[in-house]
Formats: C-alpha cells, sequence, structure tokens
C-alpha cells in the first residue's frame, strides 16, 4: 500500500529530493498534460532537475506545452512521478518499464490503485491541475505564467471549461488565481473550447441530421458510420466527447452512439445517461458495463441490428416503466 | 450628464431610498434577467418594497428566475432602476413611459448613454452581475442562495460559460464565490451550456452540412433559410449566438451568416472575425457596421447574390491582401 500525504507533504519531499522523470497517461488529455507540464516547470524553476517522458500518443494541441520538458533518451532519474494517472496500467507502453517503481503519484481519481510509493489524491478535485496548484504554491509560493498556462488548460481540460457536473467552487477559484497569474486563458480557451476542426464540424453535423428520437425524444441515437468518418476525413482525434451529443438535446435521457470500427459488423456502442436512468445497467444487458450515467458495449452486429435491439430493450430501463 | 457612482455607493443609496422598479432591456439575455432578479431579491431582504416590470420579449429560459418579482399592474413605485441597459432606447416598449426618468442604471456597457440621474458603471466587468454582486454585498455583507443562482446565470451568460474572450479573473472569482453562496451551478450549467432543442440540433446540423469555405478555408460562410426554419420548426429563441457557428471551424477567420428573414429577399448578415480581420470594416463595405469583430448589415438581395458579393469584397480585408 502507498502511503497517502497531503500538497504540503509533497512539497515538502519534492524539495528534499532531486532528478526527477515525469510521467502522463495513455491517451494524454490536458489534465495529465498540464500536470507534467506545470510541475516541471515548477521543479525546475526550484532548481531541480525535472524531465518528462514523452508520451507517443500525444496530439500537437497538447505537445506545445509539454515539448519542452522532454528527457532525452537515455536519462537516468532518481525519482518517478506520475500525475493524474490512477493504475500504473495506464502507462503508455514506453513508460511501462518503471511501472515497478513510481516514487510519488498525484491524482484525484477515487479509482486511484495505490501504485506508488507515496500518493497525493484529493478524489474532492475536479482535476488534478488544482492539486498541483496547491503543490506549486507550497513548493514555492508562487505560480510562473507557464505553469499557470498548464495549469488553466488542466482544469479547463477536465471541468468542460466549468460546465461539467464535476466543477466546484475550488476550480474557478484556482482558475481566477491562475489568470491573476499571466494565464493566457483567452488564447487556450479559443485553442481548446472554441475551435472545432473542419472534420469535427461535418462528423456532428451527420450525427445531428441522421439522430433518431425514440419515445417521446427520451432516447436519441446516432450511428458513426466509417462511411461517415471517409467523407468527413475524421481521425480519432476529431471524436473526443462526441457521445456526448445525443444528450445534449432538450428532453433525451438516454442518449446512445453506436460507432462502427474496424467493419460494419464491429461496433462499440457508448451509453450516455440522464439520472435516474443507469447507462451500467443498459450496458449490462448487452455484456457491457461503466458508470451510472455513463456506459457502454461491444457488438459484432450492424448498426441497425443493434440499433432495434436498444429500441426494444431500453424501454425497461426508463422512468415511466420504472 | 448622470452621475458616476461606485458599488459602495450605489449600496448606500439604495439603502437611503425605497419602493423601487428594476427594468430588464429589450430581447432580454441571461444577464439583464439575473441582475435584475438578484437585486429584486437582495433590496427585499433588505427590506425595501421592489419589483421587477414584465418584460414582453422574455423566454421560458430565463422567466423562471424572476418571475416571483413581478410588478402588478398599476404599481407606482418612487424610484425606477435598469440594468445591464446602455441606452433608454434598449428599453422595451411597455417601459418607455420611465425612459425619461430612470433613478439609477448599473451597467458594465462602454457605450453607455448616460441616461440616469446616477450610473453605476464599470467597462472592465465582463458582466453586469458582476456589478451586482459588489453592490450586494456592500448592501448586506452577504449574498442568498436565490441572488446567486441569478447572478450565476448573469455572468455565465455574457462570458459564455467562462469561455468568452471578456473573462476575467474577477468572473471565475465572482463565480466561485456565487457556487459558495449556494449557487445551482450543475443545474443552471445544463439548462444553459449543455442542452440545445431539437430545431437548434437541427438549424446547426443542416448549416454546417451548407457551410462554404473560401481562401483556403480562411472565410466560411453558411446560409439560414426560411425554408431551414421551417423544416427544423426553429424559432428565434433557438438562434441565440448562432452566428458563431461558421467561425468556430479551425482556420477561419471571417465567418459570415447570411439569414433570410421576412423573404428570400430580404436578408440579415452577421460577419464575425478573428484579429487582424475586421468585421466592421467588411461590413462598413455593404453599408452596415459594428464592432471590430463583430458586426452586420442588411441586403434587399438574395442570399446567393449576397455570397457571390462578399466572397469577391472580402478577399480585400484578408491578411494576405493586407
Amino acid at each position: 500500500m502507498s502511503e497517502i500525504i497531503t500538497a504540503a507533504e509533497t512539497a515538502a519531499w519534492l524539495k528534499s529530493h532531486d532528478n526527477f522523470l515525469i510521467l502522463t497517461h495513455r491517451r494524454p488529455d490536458g489534465d495529465t498534460v498540464g500536470c507534467a507540464g506545470a510541475l516541471a516547470e515548477g521543479l525546475r524553476l526550484a532548481g531541480k532537475n525535472t524531465y518528462t517522458l514523452y508520451n507517443p500518443d500525444i496530439t500537437p494541441r497538447y505537445e506545445r506545452f509539454i515539448e519542452e520538458f522532454r528527457a532525452a533518451d537515455g536519462y537516468q532519474p532518481d525519482h518517478v512521478i506520475t500525475v493524474d494517472t490512477a493504475s500504473a496500467s495506464l502507462l503508455p507502453k514506453n513508460a511501462e518499464k518503471y511501472a515497478g517503481s513510481i516514487s510519488l503519484c498525484i491524482d484525484h481519481h477515487p479509482s486511484n490503485s495505490s501504485y506508488a510509493e507515496f500518493t497525493c489524491l484529493d478524489e474532492t478535485s475536479a482535476s488534478c491541475g488544482e492539486i498541483i496548484y496547491e503543490i506549486l504554491l507550497a513548493l514555492s509560493g508562487s505560480i510562473s505564467a507557464k505553469s499557470a498556462d498548464c495549469l488553466y488548460v488542466a482544469v479547463t481540460t477536465d471541468t468542460g471549461c466549468f460546465s461539467f457536473a464535476n466543477t466546484t467552487a475550488n476550480s474557478l477559484r484556482v482558475a481566477s488565481c491562475l489568470i491573476g497569474a499571466g494565464a493566457q486563458h483567452r488564447k487556450i480557451n479559443k485553442l481548446l473550447f472554441r475551435t472545432k476542426s473542419r472534420s469535427r464540424a461535418m462528423i456532428e453535423s451527420m450525427m445531428f441530421s441522421t439522430l433518431e428520437y425514440h419515445y417521446d425524444g427520451a432516447v436519441a441515437i446516432s450511428t458513426i458510420t466509417l462511411g461517415m468518418m471517409e467523407k468527413a476525413n475524421a481521425e480519432e482525434d476529431d471524436l473526443d466527447d462526441i457521445s456526448s451529443l445525443p444528450g445534449s438535446v432538450d428532453g433525451v435521457v438516454a442518449g446512445i452512439t453506436i460507432r462502427e470500427m474496424t467493419s460494419p459488423q464491429d461496433c462499440k456502442i457508448s451509453v450516455r445517461t440522464m439520472p435516474p436512468v443507469n447507462a451500467h445497467a443498459i450496458s449490462s444487458r448487452f455484456g457491457g458495463g461503466g458508470h451510472a450515467l455513463a456506459a457502454g458495449f461491444s457488438a459484432s452486429r450492424s448498426a441497425l441490428e443493434i440499433k432495434d435491439a436498444i429500441v426494444e430493450a431500453i424501454a425497461d430501463f426508463l422512468p415511466q416503466a420504472q
């Protein structure tokens, strides 16, 4: 078991050690990347030799915030730190060699598996960035403009620019202080929240135009076919959070997205619901699972067959049936 | 000329007067409605007889925040207050009789025309709600949960849930305090920012699918025809901020929305740009105008003719031409 430590204790530990390598999780998002960038910058300003491990999955949108800290091949750290990573199994392939020897894990996931020697965990934090903010303040009493940029990316990514239900008064307080510390919030908001790729715009348009409503609009089902992906020239990066689209329509309590993966007979289904409808229960009926409001399953059937099966089964899970 | 007073002076003035009527501006948005609701609630808690004038343009989305304060016919106020209203000409028809006798105007528009006896103006404030927040604190030292809800609506409306370029550290600080005071931010975010009507979803889908790109994607032009409005069963309320859509696509520096109004030969054109492209300059070429990044004009021509004219003219205003 890992020893749980506070932000202040984490800062004290960092002060008394040196030669760090910071790891981000697989398919890195703005929270893990922003945390790594801010912590690397903060530790360097505190005189510590610090690098981040290159993440092979990183997209250009995020790489700009972290590339200057990238470790050269052969760097031998004394201490390895993970940020926003609930389990060592979530590390990218090139970080697996460190999986058994993580000194410090800084995280906000309730599911954290206690894999590091020390864990700084705050499950009430909407983003890991808010924890790094406290650690950097305890470390040096101030936040540099570069760290502020990185942490603003972290906080806004995990809170959907403060619109998601996990947003707290503290998320907004920290963000306000980050702007005070020089975060370029206008530029970052535009980059992350007010710009979509042309492919994304096309995919969204096609999804909405083919959206099917059932049960008086309580259920909305969209399909992303391989043909749509090709027509929109879309890649994985263009589909970020796309499963939330059907549920964004007024009155929908269960939003289903069926996506053709390698072939029209190989589909991944995302189920997003509003309370009291249980996405996990619906997905379990089809051999899948997940969280109460976000779950999914896979099926080796056509999108049309899956749609029919869902429309039939889902009646059991809607409020009027309960 | 109006006497400019601070938030503290405004609170002192409110304390020493009574029997208020609060007016909102025409086509009321969340800022004016939220300010009116929060101020009415705060003044009532301070023991003042306070009502808001019914706004005939109000939509159900906003009415719920203010309807309990609605003045009965025949209410005779001693003092009339406007919120978020830059000029008396922006008052709704049923408020015009008060236009010449406004005691107090609380506003954040640089274009404020000094029409009231006293004006509490802060042009650096992203929303009028942030000013009302300071006034209520000065008035009673605390914010009720109901006022907090109203002010959260105000601040988030004008900052696009903190994603617009006008958002400041203070907007986030105030919002953080409002959540601390009991604002139901999850419910309000879902209502205002994470739900769209079925008609809105259809209109967006049709706009994106008919979006035309010019000049290597620097210019994007969309058209909203009367036929589209009918097909989507869309109303005015479904088109809120819709002109920002073309400009949300990566690479677009000038986003144009042509909308057929009463007939296919009666169009309203919205021009939204990114610096250094000047929306006002482009619109002026066609007899319109506005702000540097958001402007528009009207034309008694078909959408197709207008589109051709814009595509031809706009080259003069793009960076490579300058």
